[in-house]
């Protein structure tokens, strides 16, 4: 049985191991358009930040460890072309330039995605670089050679990084979000402008509500940034405006995407295509508190995903139950957390939804160094059900989103949190944990 | 309708504060032997420590703030029997030497435990001291005036605590604990080690499987312990070798104690005596995972039960739903927690229990300043049933542990754990929880 692979980072590399694993006598082969596999590009601006001392500490696993347990790792191979009547793909050899034709008997998509480039930055001055592997932090390490200013646009979580990494590199940092807040798809307003207000007292020049409408350049270099309010000079631009999903093959091969736009795929990460799998960041997930569809490209779901799919395609019967919307970020002396639904977010699905916010401190505040912790907690009016949770706080406080996260799994009502015998000393927490105090609030008014 | 409370510390204040609020009509009045109220006797040994800058900022509300409330308070007054027949109380007023006969309609013991002086300890020397109460760090504060050497008899956390608070201070520390290993009651042999280990790499001296004889002393003054092994100089002697409920006014009012030597209650936090209620150190509760009577004083069980029984007096109806032995204290630059059962505890109640190992770092461990974290995940072999976690590590790493806490608190199966959505970003943790590592090797071994 032949198991052909197209992306070799999260999903694809996880899925070649566990198919492995599950099917020894499975041939198993991985192609990857890039120079490098199984990295982890959650870590790239902490390379850049050098809170990671090189983009060779981000990888998981070498092509030739790969190729030691038998999987076949082919780099700079890219797939171009799916014919899924005949089982088969077209494969450019970037270095020969030669396209081959390569059988497959179960195919995974595991594309990813790519960063989303606006108009105005389809551009050919050198400066202007996106986050998304590991050949954009060695681009941008050539920029920074001879660069004092930087403008990020775009104020989400990889947006908030990268500020915090070239201010930590010494350049001047501007941020240029078209959204009224930072953080936006993240959090709820309140929650957004703690972040700001870190941002802002750490030295970076946050500009909010302000569209982008092209950039400046001089001899082939970019200069600036031209935004509704003005230039912002900038010697590097950092364009993290978000992500799309790389669907190209999987509609190639007749694959239906969801309304999300991302691989529309069932538990088993089986696309409406016999044979042909998908997972990673290319694909959908199940949100199990909305029970909808939802395309949340993170590294855990990626790797779940490709579990799954590793399994399923070496002839095995393995489920994913889906995600609960669970994310963090550092920014600066801040961690920012938050699961399950946000109030907005269910405002806009229509939910009963009401949210308490409980300003505390991470560790009992009699204690040295103690430091804010907010958390809303919200829940659904009538059902008591928990929905979500927000965490601002010290950088170590905000991991706590995890208990709220394992209860949203199992659809838990928010006097189960309450119930819970969270730990208590007072070096860690008050007596009544945030979020006990938090949930104790909450049960009587939903 | 007169309740009345004996005992003014966690569980006591918390029933007064809430039988107020439930009912606003109900007069309320506690009587407390001490001369202070609603501190929070965990922070004593931060005191000695000073991570906590005095005794005052563990006092969460003074008599004067609960009188104005409406809720009497009386200071240095000590209820020296009970008629439960009558419903009165003997109360002595330590101040003037008179005692009066107090009337109730409910009742509430919440007289906490007691520190375990063994008989060696029986001694009038100065500089041997306990540490359960304000008066015990004001005492130990005069001690220090003149004391370089220290012996901590006992490695229990308050122990470790305590080893830690005088180290700070400059002293030399030796440790005598009687058992093969500190942390005896919290961890299993592996963990206990680690926890060792710290203490002895910061400098404290560790003597354990070690008894003790007796003390020495010149001029009323201790000059050291003698034990098993020798004579151990110091002029501070810190006996931390448990705790004891003091149930004598349970047992004068004819109310039936547990196996454990706690109070024995129902859910509502009733004895077996009508209108008599108990709540805190003194009490037992219900162990959820095991389903059978335990004594854990600590915090948070204290105050939950006096929240149950302040309700409950006071006319309502509510329950104490149980713990699940979530602990966690600090050792240097160590954390350790542990929720649910141990596998030595697990054994010994003759559960087919088994545990599984991982040591990984507390954050992603290619970002900065990676530390070990240490995780034992333990489950139920045949049903897969989740039982209990212990972590080691990093200090701000282990309250994690409250992942499981809360799924414990719903007897959730290993699986639960392993697919839960945690949170993840290299400054964090990996892409894989260290609990998602464990959940998903016990998995498959439960």
């Amino acid at each position: 049985m032949r198991l052909v692979i197209v992306g070799g980072v999260a999903a694809g590399m996880t899925a070649a191991s566990r198919a492995q694993r599950h099917n020894p006598d499975a041939r198993i082969v991985v192609f990857e358009r890039g120079d490098w596999i199984s990295y982890g590009a959650c870590g790239l601006p902490y390379v850049i930040g050098r809170q990671v001392d090189t983009t060779d500490d981000l990888v998981a696993r070498t092509p030739a460890q790969m190729r030691a347990r038998g999987i076949g790792v082919r780099l700079r191979h890219e797939v171009t072309g799916v014919d899924a009547q005949a089982a088969t793909l077209t494969v450019l050899d970037r270095d020969s330039g030669r396209t081959v034709t390569e059988p497959y008997d179960r195919l995974l998509l595991a594309t990813g995605v790519e960063a989303v480039r606006p108009a105005w930055a389809h551009t050919d001055l050198r400066g202007v670089h996106v986050v998304r592997q590991i050949s954009d932090v060695q681009a941008i390490e050539i920029t920074l050679q001879h660069a004092r200013r930087a403008c990020v646009v775009g104020g989400g979580y990889i947006g908030i990084e990268m500020a915090e990494a070239l201010h930590a590199r010494g350049l001047s940092v501007v941020m240029v979000e078209q959204a009224p807040e930072v953080a936006g798809r993240m959090l709820d307003p309140d929650y957004q402008r703690r972040v700001r207000a870190e941002l802002e007292q750490q030295g970076i020049d946050v500009r909010c509500a302000m569209g982008v409408v092209g950039l400046t350049g001089k001899a082939g270099q970019v200069t600036g940034v031209q935004t509704e309010g003005g230039l912002v000079r900038a010697d590097v631009v950092i364009v993290a405006v978000g992500v799309r999903p790389q669907t190209a093959l999987a509609r190639a091969a007749g694959a239906r995407l969801g309304r999300t736009g991302a691989v529309a795929v069932n538990l088993r990460q089986e696309t409406s295509v016999p044979g042909v799998f998908s997972a990673g960041d290319n694909t959908e997930s199940l949100h199990r508190v909305t029970r909808r569809k939802v395309h949340l490209p993170l590294a855990l779901g990626a790797n779940r995903m490709g579990r799954v799919a590793g399994v399923n395609m070496a002839g095995g019967d393995a489920r994913f139950p889906g995600v609960v919307g669970t994310g963090i970020f550092k920014a600066f002396g801040l961690g920012a957390a938050r699961t399950g639904l946000t109030q907005t977010e269910a405002d806009a699905l229509g939910l009963r939804a009401h949210s308490v916010d409980v300003s505390s401190t991470d560790h009992a505040g009699y204690y040295q160094d103690a430091h804010p912790l907010h958390v809303r907690l919200t829940g659904e009016i009538g059902t008591g059900r928990l929905l979500g949770a927000q965490l601002v706080g010290a950088v170590h406080s905000v991991k706590r989103v995890d208990v709220v996260a394992a209860l949203l799994h199992s659809r838990a009502r928010v006097p189960a949190l309450f119930e819970s015998d969270l730990a208590y000393a007072p070096p860690f927490s008050g007596v009544w944990d945030v979020l006990l105090v938090a949930a104790d609030r909450l049960m009587r008014e939903v």
